[in-house]
């Protein structure tokens, strides 16, 4: 190879390390590669011979092949994997290089990581990247986090590998110090469970409820991608839809041969779990990973399907009563959708607080308009709502959602109220709707429940009228 | 004092420490006792001069108070606390002798003091504790996890002290190796955390939506605390609605003045952690943690109950519907219990099998049947059940669990339906009866969730007719 330096390496060359690094060098960069096996070295030089691409084939050769500070972007299996690479590296950098760790990492090993790596001047930025396969290829979303000075000296390459929105934005901005960028990340995952739930719910109400054919429901998807539910997930919902089986009938639609057991990497619980942790009312997104969890139990569900009684209510509607229906079931999906937004930006708020890292929430949004997975014209709405309001305490609040509520809270509710009668499981819908009636309620009976645990546990409880702790004399204390 | 040796010694002179030594005392057995600081010591000897008390002034005096092999209960503040004891004690102990930690221990910790002390010869038991300071006093529910020999050691003791269900036997089992019984604690806390909240959503629905006032809960709490509902926590809040403020106006009921802010501490969080952890659909308990977040907003709660718009429907029920409804709440109220239940135990199976504990789930629903805050009635259905088929996958597919899901799931239904349109939160009880509707469902749409992670991903997907997993071609691949 040339003398030329690299401006920027890739370690790591499974499927997303060289799709980045491929996206990176048509921006017009020299790029550094090195995978632990050469193999995938050799075939990657072989498929691209005609580009920018400097092959090392030690981890010694590949650091030296890179321009001064060094830029490096891992893209290697989170864990072990991830720490046994940053060992190997440390000894050969200098301070002020800047290591990029592009992987599936949980934001408590990247805290960790930055505050270990940061002692010997190395910069350290966890960095989310979504979009699968493809975006890393064409455009992802990505989340950075880490030294602000180290997010400057790869700007210039993330921004123009990043997705780009309509108005010509990138889809990265500097998310915030240490575990920031993993964390929002996480987040992503997380609402992308919750969307991915809420309209498989949606489709599960129509088929079992209203009795649509797949085909109907493909054509419903794809009318409702045209209005404000525009989005990547509903739009290849409705693709889906359309699809036959490749491998039998071939007028069978695909996802009646798909067996129905919904699988997760983990993202969406780091979510929850984290939700949990910090006090944060993640309802919708956790019933979205229960719901893959009892999809799981396959075979135990089919066992119980058959032994376990149902007392339902069987739903004739006509076929005008059904066209309300679906646009009823259309109005809950947004609201559900809305609800998911408000949980998720509710639980990043007291998580920066916690953690101490300003996160911009609409710059978050905005970076998640094109190039990730939960793309949608939606998102737009709530970096207005930052913009017009950046101590928003919840998305709710703002106009525009408050609109969307006052239109289609009387959907959920009744689609809820079918579906439950009707022996439809709808988890993520009643958990939004009860969600929003516990958010506006001014009295919940956790007065009841402090009482309780007054009674049985002597933990005190505040009152109405006045400031402090009190503790009722219940029974005759030893 | 004199020369005989205590039986056993207690760590840890706060209220808890202090019950737990008086019960053991009251049982014949002689007592050390120890404080980091004297004046608890002090205090406690002072009161309880004519007992067979053994007050120790350093923590070596303490130990050599003790018979050999000693066995030394430690009530102090879960965490560093534990810890900072535990290594106190290390140097001055002896194998074989047996370390009890009462405190309200996360089971990651107990297993990992196990293994170390384990390794020093020195046995360590995590006992989860449940009862209140009464139960401490009078006779808790004990739940003790680690090496069986060390349990065997202890079991005179314990048995005598732990409370005594309706057939005479103590409420106290060997529950397994290492962290089992601090585990097992954890998942009661979850359960009563169900518990809870299901009976604070009983009372919600039925002040909110039937418009009945506290005198006439009071009753029917009372009424159903006679019937198959009998438990404490139904028995004391049929007390509590009865009970008037102690500090204003007499007529006015202290619920009315108590604060709806449901604080925690930490256990309920923790049992919907490890079951988003292990993959145990918990969704019950989980809303209940979620339930007590969402009432901790109350300064947002109260301005968004001003702005955020209301669009339900007026609930205008005749004398006699009433009544119809006050039965249906009771028996939705019973079906959320078995529902939370089922998944409590569904989540213990789980686990059991992954920290191989063996985990006999009839004798844990035995220990709990007095002592703890969860007893009731009911809880002998799940040992019967566990009796009559230990293997048991799921309570719901036993015959008693079946016939109450047959006769109440209709009165969930409709009290959630109704709910949902009043604008009434009911987040548990419609959790409730989703889980059920999801359990016994024999196709779930995870098929389209599995197509839609095959399209953005590249994940694959199995099929209903042929094993693999598989690949569909959604688009050209570059």
């Amino acid at each position: 190879m040339s003398d030329q330096k690299a401006q920027i390496g890739v370690i790591g060359l499974a499927v997303m390390g060289k799709n980045l690094a491929l996206n990176i060098e048509s921006r017009g960069f020299t790029v550094g590669v090195y995978n632990r096996h050469r193999n995938r070295t050799d075939e990657m030089m072989r498929d691209h011979s005609e580009k920018k691409l400097v092959p090392s084939y030690t981890i010694e050769d590949f650091v030296n092949s890179l321009e001064k500070p060094r830029r490096i972007l891992m893209m290697v299996k989170a864990g072990k994997g991830t720490d046994a690479v940053i060992d190997e590296l440390i000894p050969l950098l200098d301070k002020g290089d800047v290591l990029i760790d592009g992987g599936n990492t949980n934001f408590h090993d990247t805290m960790a990581r930055n505050a270990k790596l940061d002692k010997s001047g190395i910069n350290f930025i966890g960095m989310g990247v979504s979009g699968g396969e493809l975006g890393a290829l064409q455009g992802p979303s990505l989340m950075p986090g880490g030294q602000k000075e180290a997010y400057d000296l790869v700007a210039p390459i993330l921004t123009q590998i990043a997705a780009k929105a309509e108005d010509g934005k990138p889809c990265v901005t500097y998310i915030g110090p240490n575990g920031a960028g993993h964390y929002v990340k996480m987040v992503h995952n997380g609402i992308e469970y919750g969307d991915e739930e809420l309209i498989d719910e949606a489709y599960n109400v129509m088929r079992n409820v209203l009795g649509l054919s797949v085909d109907e429901m493909a054509d419903i998807f794809a009318d409702w991608n045209k209005g404000e539910l525009d989005s990547y997930l509903v739009e290849i919902t409705a693709d889906i839809l359309t699809r036959k089986d490749d491998l039998g009938d071939k007028n069978t639609p695909i996802v009646d041969m798909i067996l129905d057991r919904g699988a997760n990497k983990g993202t969406g619980k780091w979510s929850s779990e984290t939700a949990l942790d910090g006090g944060a009312p993640q309802s919708v997104i956790t019933e979205a990973v229960y719901a893959r969890y009892i999809s799981m139990l396959k075979d135990e569900r089919v066992a119980a399907s058959k032994v376990l009684p149902e007392d339902v209510e069987k739903v004739n509607l006509s076929d005008d009563e059904k066209k309300e229906y679906i646009e009823k079931i259309r109005e809950a999906l947004y609201f559900g959708k809305v609800m998911s937004y408000a949980q998720g930006f509710e639980q990043m708020r007291i998580d920066s607080e916690r953690y101490d890292w300003n996160l911009q929430y609409g710059q978050l949004a905005q970076i998640w308009r094109e190039g990730c997975i939960i793309r949608a014209q939606f998102l737009q709405k709530i970096t207005d709502a930052f913009e017009k309001d950046p101590e928003l305490k919840n998305l709710l609040l703002d106009d525009y959602f408050k609109d969307i509520t006052a239109k289609y809270q009387k959907a959920i509710r009744e689609v809820v109220a079918l579906s439950v009668k009707a022996g439809i499981p709808v988890p993520a819908f009643a958990a939004a709707i009860s969600y929003y009636d516990s958010y506006r309620a001014e009295v919940l009976p956790a007065n009841l429940l402090q009482a309780q645990r007054d009674y049985f546990g002597a933990h005190t409880y505040e009152r109405t009228d006045r400031e402090g702790n009190f503790h009722y004399t219940w029974y005759e204390e030893q």
